[in-house]
């Protein structure tokens, strides 16, 4: 007979987590390490404490909840995601692959099945970028360089404060990964966030691979001058430049990259008063496709164009790349583990590639890793609007224990080649 | 025997008051009822008091320094400016005004002159617009409406919170006004804020009327969606359409509208982060002519730009008119006044429009107004490196003495008819 979740003791869990920086409009407010992030995070550990889990707390702040396996030198399938969000986000991405993992683990248990690895329930530190973005799972798979905690998306001096704040240090951080050799794989289960699965009517996405991504900082910087005074011919006015940059953007990826996305996420111009000319406009900018050649060249399209605009209206331009994160693909192997639980379930899948980055695009480096999505209800997300059908979020956990407990036995009758660092 | 003022004691002040909320890059901050701008208040009347002059501030916040005429009954002729700054401002933009007339009435008062009226030197509320924008003339004048109060510039809530703060109620702000029956003129010296001046290596600008201007505050709102899984095609991105209506502005105001300017001066995006599509931008924009039918005719072009582009992007609009400012010219008696003054000193002068809206522009409504402009280096204003050779801030001020000796003596030998509010 096949294992289920215990979908009331999860839904349970899932609405209590909802609360905790929950904001008026039915969304989540979770910013990594905001108070809200920290109460969720303890929330987390808590619970596993009370179905009798271990917990433990990393270098870089990743919170985990394990189930030993019988031998202590076992190998180590994980199964995560993060509880962060972005500043006005959803009750469901990151949360649900959090709380699935721990719902599986917790299913395992119950079942006192003795699988020849251990399982931990993962919540990975700053998925969402307040400070770097896949911060956690990229320091867990040893990829995580100086270069860049010096110039993070959240700004270096926000970095280093809340490093302070919460007693990381850069050290300890680069110091949280962990030997390949003692992993089995990585599992995790998310939020389509776009519209895929809904528009087929399929339960379960395989993920193939994670697009790759690049972030930049851009200032542009022109003359604050009065806005009574100065004639328009002798304006050097950067929130101008800026506004021919978001549309050049727009054009450029829709015309040249088809197939890729770009997104100015946020435009601030200073002074920033009515009467004034913005002599300074600050761009967050980012762009991404599945592939790594594509990738540098539309990277490269846009930081011309920023150059083409800036000459054009007479201003200076500061581009600076605060992330780059590769394509990754999944595992094979992983992926036929995921399919094979949905069937067996009697659940429809699709294989598709997902456009967000996700801890699994960080792990699929180091560890056999795959991911399984399910349908966003009108693929929102990042919104306090993302909604997941309820019945989808236990399919797709129960997808995810199927293939942790077909993967976590397979691993005991493979010979693993021990790599070491 | 021409007057002049102490260029000495002038420049001690306007030193000690450029200390008053500076920045390290030279410039001042000093928004309405911020601490520095209570403080400079502080310190004008503080100075006032020791040089022997009656203070009182009225119930729109207005400070004045008063030497009494012999006849208590004596109207009162106003000289001022204001001691608030943009942001990130300049020491010359108000200040050098608000001191000047503190300066002619020392001089009037060192000289012992006998004028049949009073002579008021006023530091008016907040002229920038922190709150609402010359609000403390408007309020003077009797021409500060309950509509004003119930859309100010710098948002409602603001103006309820810093009312409470300081003390302020919309009843007194609107009993503010004085009867122009009281008033004899209103004198105001201030930078010019442009390059006419220096251009013409003149010395001395007579205003020949103040531009008109209208503020708006324009949301676009689309949807915030996630930046990598959403395709270009099915995005409501809202700071596309904000940036297609920043360069329409320009785009507009330079084609159909020459004598006339228009500025976005204010772009924010929400959520505002690097992996969201901006959901809603908000931006302040305003326009300026100095006639106003054109006034008019260029509000509503902008406003139609605002609809075509929100239709062309799928966003819906919200276009709120938060100030509106009349074109005002100023009194023929007074300029005449003001140039025989600097005639009499030497000085080379032409008559400009002002391009900056001023106290004055509120005044002219009620009293006869004029203001006498001093060269900008470079024309740079609402900017720290703001500058005006301190030669040229002494010879407007004995502009402006000289002004105020011939209309306050002239202004003895006319009768003028008592008006009844």
């Amino acid at each position: 007979m096949l294992l289920r979740v215990d979908s009331d003791r999860m839904r349970a869990d899932f609405d209590a987590l909802a609360e905790i920086g929950a904001t008026p409009d039915g969304g989540i407010a979770r910013t990594t390490f905001s108070d809200a992030h920290v109460a969720a995070r303890a929330w987390f550990q808590e619970r596993a404490r009370e179905a009798g889990l271990e917990t433990h707390v990393d270098s870089a702040a990743n919170h985990s909840a394990v189930l030993p396996a019988r031998d202590p030198g076992a190998r180590t399938l994980m199964l995560g995601s993060h509880l962060d969000s972005v500043p006005q986000g959803g009750r469901y991405d990151g949360a649900l692959g959090v709380l699935g993992a721990l719902e599986v683990i917790r299913a395992v248990k119950d079942a006192d099945l003795d699988l020849p690895v251990a399982l931990e329930a993962i919540d990975f530190t700053d998925e969402e970028g307040t400070l770097i973005g896949t911060f956690g799972s990229y320091a867990l798979a040893g990829q995580l360089s100086p270069s860049l905690l010096a110039a993070p998306r959240g700004g270096r001096e926000r970095l280093v404060a809340e490093f302070e704040r919460m007693g990381l240090t850069e050290d300890g951080v680069l110091a949280a990964s962990r030997d390949p050799a003692t992993l089995a794989g990585y599992l995790e289960l998310h939020i389509e966030q776009g519209p895929a699965l809904e528009r087929s009517g399929i339960d379960i996405g395989i993920v193939t691979g994670i697009v790759g991504s690049s972030s930049f900082r851009l200032v542009f910087e022109g003359d604050a001058r009065h806005a009574g005074t100065t004639p328009m011919d002798a304006r050097r006015d950067a929130a101008v430049g800026a506004a021919a940059f978001v549309l050049g953007v727009r054009e450029t990826v829709t015309c040249d990259f088809p197939g890729c996305v770009a997104t100015v996420g946020d435009i601030a111009t200073e002074p920033g008063s009515f009467n004034v000319v913005p002599g300074r406009a600050t761009l967050r900018m980012e762009c991404r496709s599945p592939d790594a050649a594509e990738l540098d060249a539309l990277e490269q399209a846009l930081v011309e164009l920023a150059h083409e605009v800036t000459g054009e209206f007479g201003l200076d331009l500061t581009v600076e790349r605060v992330g780059r994160f590769e394509p990754a693909p999944t595992d094979e192997r992983v992926r036929s583990a995921l399919t094979n639980a949905a069937l067996a379930l009697g659940l429809t899948t699709m294989e598709l590639p997902s456009g967000a980055g996700h801890d699994a695009q960080a792990l699929a480096a180091i560890t056999p890793s795959g991911m399984v999505l399910v349908p966003s209800v009108g693929g929102i997300s990042h919104a306090p609007t993302e909604h997941t059908a309820w019945e989808d979020c236990v399919n797709g956990t129960n997808v995810l224990l199927g293939a942790t407990v077909a993967l976590a036995s397979d691993a005991g009758e493979h010979v693993v080649p021990v790599r070491h660092p």
